[in-house]
């Protein structure tokens, strides 16, 4: 049914709030009368910040994370280990990771993973500028950290092949097996056959 | 978990949208990575609306719901009702009398119930101007059309008091009553007394 809005502006408001992901027409209104209440700064606050952020986050030129400079504050710290990369998919992925506090390497986002389902091919994706990350040579190890999906190991492989010039190159992957804190019961066939197949050796947990 | 961002421009957006009621951190994060893939124009588009709705929608001196003129168009409609005022809690609720299409009289916005929890006296609300409305002269009917809840019906009575000495005005209320659809198994109690003493000629029901 079409709302009468009292006003454009709040219409145009609630236009634009309901095009963001999972927020329909009612919720959208229920925003813009949310932010009607409250006082103007906090409206105006967050309108200056989407567009701020809109207008001023830049892509790292060496890894295509997110960068407010030409070169990210990763890529160009002193203290992380530039022989290691491990490759994402997404800026958020590299957020994840950061939060882990276990990986001090740099990244490469590569924008998404292959899916020929939704026309995403290997051009699509940061694929080349990887290789050519590759070939300047001081990369001793490409970590492929992508979901374990069917495009995830599809994308995986192909950045293998891609890869496998490079002879000198470590090329690892996430470790797949059951994740801490699941009871074996519940945990899938699949996993549990690749977690068995590559057992560790149990000394191994007790250092760390 | 203090979440680490590769730009401040990212956080402060982030921070901003998770003001808003129901949206958390993760899905504020979700919000501004989905601006930042978008095409620029979307998240300017989305900021400079909701600047500009903040900025410019006003209040209609006389209802009290939002307009962008000092006299909304309801209430400077020539083809409206102006002897039928319809007192209602808000903004939205408005819109959704609007959506009816059956009514055609005037609007009342208070600003909310009174609330001696919320700390919502008469005083905080549009009372005194729809008292002021009434005395000068053309409302012959003042329609009750607040929620059917404690504070609703505590409001209703207040008002009601304040207007008593205009006795020439007609004051109603809502009818109360099965809602259309429902079934009489779950109608809850009082509801159902109420509309049973409330009940209506059949014939009435025929003519609509």
């Amino acid at each position: 049914m079409q709302q009468e809005y009292a006003s454009t502006l709040l219409e145009n408001a609630v236009t634009e709030l309901s095009r963001l992901p999972g927020i329909g027409r009612k919720t959208a209104l229920r925003l813009a009368l949310h932010l009607l209440r409250a006082d103007e700064h906090v409206g105006v606050a967050l309108g200056e910040a989407i567009i701020n952020m809109r207008k001023g986050v830049k892509y790292c030129s060496v890894c295509h994370n997110i960068s407010e400079t030409d070169i990210c504050p990763i890529c160009s710290s002193p203290s992380r280990d530039n022989t290691t990369v491990c490759v994402v998919e997404s800026v958020k992925d590299v957020m994840i990771f950061e939060n882990t506090g276990q990986f001090h390497g740099l990244y490469h986002v590569l924008g998404g993973v292959i899916s020929p389902m939704d026309g995403i091919g290997p051009d699509s994706l940061e694929i080349d500028s990887l290789v050519e990350r590759v070939a300047s040579g001081e990369i001793k190890e490409v970590i492929l950290a992508l979901s374990a999906t069917m495009e995830g190991e599809t994308t995986n492989f192909y950045i293998f092949r891609r890869l496998a010039p490079y002879s000198d190159l470590k090329i690892t992957q996430l470790a797949r097996g059951v994740a801490v804190g699941n009871e074996i019961e519940y945990v899938d066939e699949i996993t549990l056959g690749r977690s068995l197949m590559n057992r560790t050796p149990f000394a191994d947990s007790l250092k760390q």
